[in-house]
């Protein structure tokens, strides 16, 4: 028979294991699936908007997350979760390594990646110029140049946002017009920091140790110290999809204030639902971690156990 | 002339403090005013379920939380707040000490002060026994006996919890008839471990270091280890009520999903918030903070300084 827990977290980001340390602490049999504990956050070079660090490397501040589950009770096994299976009662887990695990309760957080450019220089450089969160690393910009790529609402946003750090912000958008909302298109047409250029990809990001520039597809090269990469999300949502949980059309999980999804007792927290307004940050991936352990200890749905 | 500021926090908690790193961090001018910030995260003896800190006090963890504040440039003016007045163009801030500063933009987060019994030892034995928060401190009273005071919600809601933990949870309420939910009471009322005392009022708090027992007002006294005075809040909304702003029955600030009350420019931020489903905890709150201050960061409100 399966080994039986209360909840599975499925994804070890800031959101499965702050659900984690909760859940842990609520004295629920948990266990969090993860092949990779610590989620996109530990891609993050130097992480300054987390209440408490004023810098900390998103492996060390991840780690730290990480431990603290374990010394609340969590079991963590790094293994990728192949299906989940509802049943008369509950729910059966499957990894990929073919092991099985039964429980009550399921929590998605598998996280949001950041699409890639896919092009010659992206990782070696991210966190070292290429980035893909604005929102957290436009203050190490400083008076530097800086281009974003992209055209949709977050690229605009970001540009908007580096113009309060960064000496010049170019945007370079494939598409011959931005389609942010006006009112943010207007902002970077008219500023004077900022230099659109429409109609171009970037091909390359060069440079020595740090990013130094960018190749564009029209040949021209671009002196940058920052690369924004602002072109959208991945949510991993195959496991939430095959339970028929609802989607809004960005494919991030809807849920209540309390972190339910349509399906019962199955729940979502962090970057991959549509919850704190879609401001995806460490802190706000682990509150709607608490809010859905809180929910699930206070669920009917384990009266039996209490008598 | 007043001091201008982008944003004043009124309010230097959890929430007050993430809002101002983050806004900070947005090159917002931010200014704090608490006569005593940290808020009443400060009031723990430890915390365990802040995320990357397995335990560790409040006044610690706020100090750390107000220094990284600070490092972002956020001004923190130890004052009480007298009146938000709002203006043609923004607000005038005025403190106790007559002084005035004005803003565009207002965050209210002013907190939620646990009701106090107000009985002898009742402060003496606090964080020694004493708690106003059994989702933070019942992991910390394993195999003891416990007493929780209250009938409604969350007393009830923290009864079950605590017998998770403790070997004996009395419930002292000074009605004769719960008044939680309905499924909450049955919890409680068929429960082994739970013996519910009605009719009967906490006087007394006695201990040596530590809490040791209590003494009703029947005249019993009952050995305990802990006791739970889980009998509402407080919420600090004078300024919020005086500026029009919208409460609902529990007097908590209505906030939309990026923190927005019903008045332009005003923001509702932790534990005096209706966000977060009710789950007031230092993680939701710094959430809170945070979409708030990224809100107020898109806001159009500000397009003029980007020409």
């Amino acid at each position: 028979m399966a080994d039986k827990y209360d909840v599975i977290i499925i994804g070890g980001g800031p959101a499965g294991l702050s659900a984690g340390i909760y859940c842990g602490r609520f004295k629920l049999k948990t266990l969090v699936l993860d092949e990779k504990p610590g989620g996109t956050a530990t891609e993050a070079h130097n992480i300054e908007n987390y209440p408490g660090f004023e810098s900390i490397s998103g492996v060390d501040l991840m780690e730290r997350v990480r431990k603290h589950a374990e010394k609340e009770g969590v079991n963590i096994i790094r293994e990728s979760v192949f299906e989940i299976k509802k049943e008369k009662v509950g729910f059966i887990v499957k990894t990929d390594d073919a092991k099985e695990f039964a429980c009550d309760f399921v929590i998605i957080s598998t996280g949001n990646k950041r699409q890639k450019l896919g092009i010659p220089g992206e990782k070696e450089f991210n966190g070292k110029g290429v980035s893909y969160c604005a929102a957290c690393d436009a203050p190490f910009f400083k008076d530097k140049v800086v281009a974003v790529v992209g055209g949709g609402n977050a690229a605009v946003m970001a540009a908007v946002l580096l113009t309060n750090f960064a000496k010049k912000v170019y945007i370079i958008y494939r598409r011959d017009k931005l389609r942010a909302e006006a009112v943010w298109n207007e902002r970077v047409e008219n500023h004077k920091k900022v230099e659109i250029i429409y109609k171009a990809q970037v091909k390359e990001a060069k440079g020595e140790n740090v990013l130094k520039s960018i190749v564009l597809d029209n040949g021209k090269e671009i002196e940058t110290s920052g690369l924004f990469i602002e072109i959208g999300g991945l949510p991993s949502i195959d496991l939430a999809k095959s339970l028929g949980v609802k989607l809004d059309k960005d494919s991030k999980i809807i849920v209540t204030d309390t972190q339910r999804t349509n399906i019962k007792n199955v729940y979502g927290a962090g970057d991959i639902t549509t919850a704190s307004a879609g401001f995806m940050q460490i802190v706000t991936a682990m509150s709607e971690g608490s809010i859905a352990s809180w929910d699930i200890l206070k669920s009917k749905k384990r009266d039996a156990e209490y008598e």
